[in-house]
């Protein structure tokens, strides 16, 4: 099955940082496949990165997204099926990108996401319009851990507006994070 | 600290269906407590009551809370101690509704959520309205498990409407769902 949607998402684990803001892998969290593909299926994602350089955690993700996909899961709950059809693991958010690339022949425009102000942001409203315009692919990045390294910023095309809340708190988790940025973008 | 919000929020893990529709008190999962406490402050919300009438069930709530608010945890990670003070676990919907009565002098208004369209449902945009009119107190409340009791529905003031995706499919995590509702209703 293969969505019509315009836009993907990727959840890295590598370069993120830890909580010492050194450079780490970090672990897959099993909640964050099944939250983050039941709201791509949701808002009608194309696909869903998993981004990992571990071949420990590559085959993790993959073993969860069988289980659902052919193995006993599928039967049990074919809404599931269906949200991690969407899954696919890769090593770099480069293979991500490549992928896109291979499968409509243009690289899609990277657009990052995190809880800090930067500048040359482009707000909900704009880049809302941008994927409505549906004339380009766009993969968006989320990060885990502590965030996204600075490179992973650098090199993007776009950097996506903070969530703000009351006040001056703004900790959500990623899967919060990710499952308000696709509503702002797609729903409604 | 008392945050200011006029809107609470209850997690119910009974009555609640499991895949059977049969009723059953849900099992507490870890990061619905977190998650869902790290939206509640990020949107300035005033309490989140999590509902089981399970002592055992009761007992981990509390233990993950002062784990994370008096234990090692608070010293680790303020952000998330700042959170987790606004959980109180509580064994009904109704002591939810008394403990706010208790401070307000009069109940709050009840707004259940559920992913199946309802008639008298109101609309994010109506409730959003009503909420920033600050002349009442809310309670929003969530199910787990496959969704609340109808007897939760029936007694409830008002049924929001659900959050409707692309296309047909709409199966969002409840961590998912709560935090895009109270994007819609308090946040941008």
């Amino acid at each position: 099955m293969q969505p019509e949607g315009n836009v993907s998402i990727a959840l890295v684990h590598y370069p993120v940082y830890n909580r010492n803001r050194e450079i780490v892998t970090s672990a897959v969290t099993n909640l964050d496949l099944h939250d983050i593909a039941r709201a791509a299926r949701t808002f009608g994602l194309h696909r869903y990165y998993v981004v990992t350089p571990s071949l420990e955690q590559q085959e993790l993700v993959r073993r969860i997204g069988s289980h659902w996909q052919d193995g006993w899961g599928g039967g049990y709950n074919p809404k599931r099926k269906a949200a991690l059809e969407l899954m696919t693991v890769v090593a770099t958010l480069d293979d991500a990108r490549d992928d896109l690339a291979g499968m409509y022949g243009v690289r899609p425009l990277t657009v990052v996401t995190g809880a800090a102000e930067r500048v040359n942001g482009i707000t909900f409203c704009n880049l809302r319009k941008r994927i409505a315009a549906k004339d380009r692919h766009w993969l968006l990045v989320f990060g885990t851990g502590w965030g996204l390294a600075e490179e992973i910023f650098e090199e993007a095309d776009l950097v996506l507006e903070p969530i703000r809340g009351a006040a001056d708190y703004n900790h959500l988790s990623v899967r919060s994070a990710a499952s308000i940025i696709m509503d702002r973008l797609l729903g409604w």
